[in-house]
């Protein structure tokens, strides 16, 4: 395929206009004017790019993707009672399918809102790859590890799925699925089983997914347990010692968040889900400013309630100016590195997060004529500030269409929901018995 | 029209399914089964609802409309940089007919994304009031009055325009524009002017629209300059004697609380400008609980950077969680309520804000078959926390369609987009001399 007339953001966030963007296969294989085009190649359709943006597709780098399944699914409780009376119960009954058709409808939604990639982590393995293998998206994707007794963590079953995992899906997909570890967090684990994934996960030297200082009652029970942060205790048991994702760190302090620096761990920070949970609000500036790399999350579709990273974008923009008092911090395109190259760079896809020759083609197209992006004074604030997840028209992963135009080529929509649903009636039924 | 097989939210918040409602010129004339309509009518249309939605238009009261024209232009400034070197100076260059056309473009945003009304406050009242009545858009319009010096407010220029503009449009278009009075704000106007604004707003029966404690600096410099605080201030000029929309309320304390309450007032909150401007957050849950009428507001594009008025509805109804600690605040009925029928209350429109017998046919069908809306355990969280301001398939307003599946048929979207480029590159080239 090849965009032509398009305008569209580098990798310095600066606008080009009237650019000429080739792929070839699953990658960027020219970027310049339509007369510098080398001749003699069938570049597939012709797009008609006049009126739209081309952008590096986003990522979402803390998702729990088949989650859609309780979209809605109880509201304005207690973190308490919404957990134990709603969350858990519904999940228990997911089957291996509800989490594959689960996955599906979050990809789709995702597409649909200009995500290429996620930072998964729930539980079914097989059902998270497959799904990513057949829709064509991309995802770091995990089992998360949570044991709340003093075992050995290869006696646990997760030790052998995850090895099973590993040989069957890493790099699968030409890359698009990678296995990460994961260890769902603090609160959810023992020390033994803490370090002997760390140790497991160095030594095959994959990345690392965790929930940390989420909420105030977890990080200052890590205390009462362990007499550290959650950060010193993840450090300390090696877990910071593999490229790490962590989801949250909402109640980190200044030593934490040295830490943090020091171990190159990538924040991903997941406005909307805090707010909703009444979690708190992540210190950005103070990570920022220890020079963090910090990637945007939806968490999951149960407390956002969608999958539209454009909504985390323009929130992260804005609430930090707020909690800091300074109406000057983050600029537009810090906040789109944060949604877009941050995050690639915490999955280690070097080769992807902006639009660069020899890059993978993760590309999505705006529509700039729609009223929320005219006038046009400059077009990345109007991508960060006022773009609505709606305009986006296409989304490309690896070269292939997973979205266009109200239409998902690789997806059997009806099918899908008609599974979602199903399996939506039949868990309420069992649960409301 | 007819709107068959459609599922609605109807005055109480309830979710109704397959059902039949019709619209007899501007009013909703039939809300029931299929069965139960009256035979022999000609309803027009039949709109076909299956895998629609449809509910109440919403309120966007307080907005600056023709703002759209600084859409981006200039960002993370502090507030003194922006407004002095960036929103004064473009302003200062707005002709009437850039403020018509400006005005329509936020026209075409808001009814994209299924606002049906705005209380706005601007100058060029006759730009305003020709948009209005031209574009089929209903609005509360005011020219604010600014200040700074000891006369009396009938010798402001502004005394005669307001009574010239009450004269020819007040009620006009079938009710759909209504004038009312506004004084800017406290820090820009003086106690005689106010005092005389007042008087004049109680005598006519209008309506008042003000700024109002947006800002630390503002709430603070009041206490300075009057010995009290901008609502005690206002209240003593009789500024509340008239019933008053009041935005932003940031830094209103216990006291003020108590005067808004006691005088009817109702806060248009503004959290997404707030937050970009970081002027802080209103302290909504102390508001709620003296039983003060919200609604919301986009305020301008400047500071926004959009009109889509589901953005603010999601964040309202997550941000007060956190400020309150407490994720049980705030249901998603009662943010639904401050998006459509405590606005409609605001104006003064007791024939609007919910799908009633006999209301005005402000009415918007919103996709449920997206991903997004997807599965759908409770229609009403869905429509709060997970629907996408694209999801908007009809806004009709009175009867009439302003915006349907990308086309808007009361507007010249090509002749607007040329007057508003046109504007903005004559505006910019003028500043960068």
């Amino acid at each position: 395929m090849l965009f032509k007339n398009i305008q569209m953001i580098d990798p310095a966030f600066r606008v080009l206009e009237d650019m000429t963007v080739a792929v070839r296969g699953d990658t960027i294989a020219y970027i310049g004017s339509w007369k510098g085009l080398p001749e003699g190649e069938d570049w597939g359709e012709i797009y008609d790019g006049r009126g739209k943006l081309l952008i590096p597709g986003l990522y979402n780098i803390h998702a729990h993707t088949p989650m859609t399944l309780l979209r809605g699914y109880g509201e304005n409780l207690s973190l308490h009672d919404w957990l134990n009376q709603k969350i858990f119960p519904f999940e228990a009954r997911l089957t291996a399918e509800d989490i594959y058709y689960g996955y599906l409808l979050g990809v789709a939604e995702m597409v649909r809102f200009g995500t290429v990639s996620s930072t998964d982590m729930y539980f079914q393995g097989d059902s998270l790859a497959r799904a990513i293998l057949d829709s064509g998206f991309k995802s770091n994707m995990s089992i998360s590890v949570t044991c709340f007794d003093d075992r050995d963590y290869k006696e646990l079953p997760i030790y052998k799925e995850t090895l099973a995992l590993l040989d069957k899906y890493h790099l699968a997909g030409g890359g698009r699925v990678k296995i990460d570890l994961s260890l769902h967090g603090e609160y959810t684990s023992t020390p033994k089983v803490a370090a002997g994934l760390a140790q497991h996960c160095k030594s095959l030297g994959l990345n690392m997914h965790v929930h940390l200082s989420e909420t105030q009652s977890e990080h200052e029970g890590s205390k009462m347990r362990h007499g550290k942060t959650p950060p010193r205790y993840f450090a300390d048991q090696g877990i910071f010692d593999s490229p790490t994702t962590a989801a949250h760190c909402v109640w980190v302090d200044e030593d934490d968040l040295d830490i943090l620096a020091d171990k190159g761990v990538t924040i991903a920070t997941n406005p909307i889900s805090n707010l909703k949970l009444a979690s708190g609000i992540c210190p950005i500036p103070r990570a920022k400013a220890k020079g963090i790399n910090i990637g945007l999350g939806t968490d999951s579709v149960a407390s956002n309630n969608s999958l539209n990273l454009f909504e985390e974008l323009k929130l992260y923009a804005l609430l930090h100016k707020t909690t800091a008092n300074d109406p000057t911090l983050i600029t537009p395109e810090e906040a789109f590195a944060c949604a877009t190259i941050n995050g690639a760079l915490s999955q280690r896809r070097e080769n992807c997060g902006s639009i660069a020759l020899g890059h993978k083609a993760d590309l999505v197209v705006l529509d700039t004529t729609v009223p929320n992006m005219q006038p046009c004074h400059h077009q990345l604030f109007n991508l960060v500030y006022s773009a609505d997840g709606g305009d986006v028209r296409l989304t490309m992963v690896d070269g292939q269409i997973l979205y266009r135009d109200g239409k998902w080529p690789t997806l059997d929509m009806d099918n899908i929901l008609k599974h979602v649903n199903a399996s939506c009636r039949r868990i309420v039924k069992e649960l409301d018995k």
